[in-house]
């Protein structure tokens, strides 16, 4: 029943995301929901400049992923790519440390040249999603300049640098959002908040990536307004995540580090928390934050899996 | 008794450089005379933008020949470099025409970033040159905007697009250096000219290369005043460019396509032309105005052909 219901249904279908997580769920999700009806929110605190290129790992990472293009062992990064590019770039004496390969560097060469244009990044984006032939709509969470720092000591640093330059070794004292003061939603993103029929915040770090997509002016606000319901799946599972240090941050923050944290992060908008079935004696304690648990596996292996944890979702916002 | 007292001496060359034929007669120049003894002053009026890159293709074609990197059928960009990146560039709708590999475009990355930076094309450039294992030493002519441009009919286009977008095509009605009016010599230009003892005008464009260098403020000037003798070796043979369109312009700009038309575009500074045997019946006219010629086998395919111009050349300069 419920997919033919799906079938006939125009349902409208917004999902926040971070990077590899979201993407692997976004996967499942063009499955079951026709890419045209999906528009996905992405995060742009990491987005950087390497060797004055301007890099956004986020929207490439998802980008990548249902195009069917990214290294599925990374998570990232166009699979099968050479690196004779940055390999050259050592050569002259440059600090490598960001891994990009020839053919990524193409998308950030033309991101790049189009901004320099005068190009917002949210048309650049559309460009790059329909180059590579998604008709899915990418929109990142703002146009302006949003970037997540992490200070460790006296020290702040990008996001990105404390990541994968520093492999998330510094010990972090806080987290912060550089340009969260004046970066404006990109267009369509708080009208498509305000008229989804579901909304999905994707199993990705609350702190850095969904937090930076919170940071920006309005956008949380409009998850608390909107009428649709909001479903989130939890990224950590049995106290640890999947991929990426919002384990670490979310310690680092004092924050608790389980599904019931997550919850906590969320709990103004939140209306349903998919956690993994692990941590299923955390159901109670998520219930009285006021949002519904639904406890299923949520760990996603093989593309079935992400089309059941995506099926679920999906019916949970259709309620 | 020439080689012994080569190596005896210390004789200092300076020798101004286009792309491909003057590399290959560099090739030559540099087992003549040492590296560290060699200034080479390069063409930058085909620098150019590519997808926000700053280009500088005839100084790039000098440091990897001399470096043994270059590609050995096209005369530029790396041997076994490979198009990932430029691929997926055309993959997102743009303009490819200008042919840039994975490992060249770290080149233009850097020189890109660095130039944002602040420093000097002739800073960037020594640490290319470096950077690639040499120690000659490579100048641009100047580190101000010199930009060659040919016109056609109404039309008027950078000498890049001229050449590698339209393939040397159009009809060429005039060629003027924008920024000619402005551009200083880069640091050492003008000093390594007049403290040289010997100069040798490379088998490059008169009208496009060399004389994109000579339109540099003081560096023509420069070369009238050293007491150095000046050398040049001829471009054309038989009425014909082994290489690029010197022909073509000699002709539009209504300069007699030979050897003689070379003397003429020279005859205020040079003080010997080394001209190819099928010219020799030229060698009068060439005396006549002024310059010594030369008469020897000047085409340059094996290392020894190379290395047998460059000591005729030095030979001269030390007369």
């Amino acid at each position: 029943m419920k997919r033919l219901l799906l079938s006939r249904v125009t349902l409208l279908i917004v999902a926040l995301a971070g990077g590899v997580g979201a993407a692997r769920f976004l996967q499942g999700l063009v499955q079951v929901v026709p890419q045209s009806q999906v528009t996905i929110i992405g995060n742009v605190g990491d987005d950087t400049k390497f060797y004055g290129l301007h890099i956004s790992p986020d929207l490439d990472i998802v980008a990548y992923t249902l195009a069917g293009l990214v290294d599925p062992l990374k998570g990232w990064g166009f699979k099968g790519d050479t690196f004779h590019s940055l390999k050259t770039l050592q050569r002259y004496g440059c600090h490598t440390w960001f891994n990009l390969g020839d053919r990524d560097l193409a998308t950030h060469l033309y991101r790049t040249e189009q901004l320099l244009q005068g190009k917002k990044l949210s048309a650049v984006t559309a460009d790059i999603v329909s180059s590579l032939g998604l008709i899915v709509r990418l929109l990142p969470s703002t146009d302006g300049m949003l970037q997540t720092y992490v200070s460790s000591g006296n020290r702040r640093m990008h996001f990105q640098e404390y990541m994968v330059r520093f492999q998330t070794k510094p010990r972090v004292s806080g987290v912060f959002f550089k340009g969260a003061g004046s970066a404006r939603p990109a267009p369509k993103v708080i009208q498509s908040i305000i008229e989804a029929d579901g909304i999905i915040v994707c199993p990705s770090n609350p702190i850095v990536s969904i937090g930076a997509i919170l940071a920006v002016r309005g956008i949380r606000s409009a998850l608390r307004r909107t009428r649709a319901l909001v479903v989130g799946i939890s990224p950590i599972v049995g106290g640890k995540t999947v991929k990426g240090p919002a384990d670490k941050l979310m310690k680092a923050l004092s924050i608790e580090c389980s599904a019931v944290g997550v919850a906590t992060l969320y709990r103004d908008f939140l209306d349903t928390l998919i956690i993994d079935q692990v941590d299923r004696k955390l159901a109670p304690r998520i219930r009285s934050l006021g949002v519904k648990p639904v406890v299923t596996r949520t760990l996603m292996k093989t593309l079935t899996d992400k089309v059941r944890l995506a099926r679920i979702a999906v019916s949970e916002v259709e309620r």
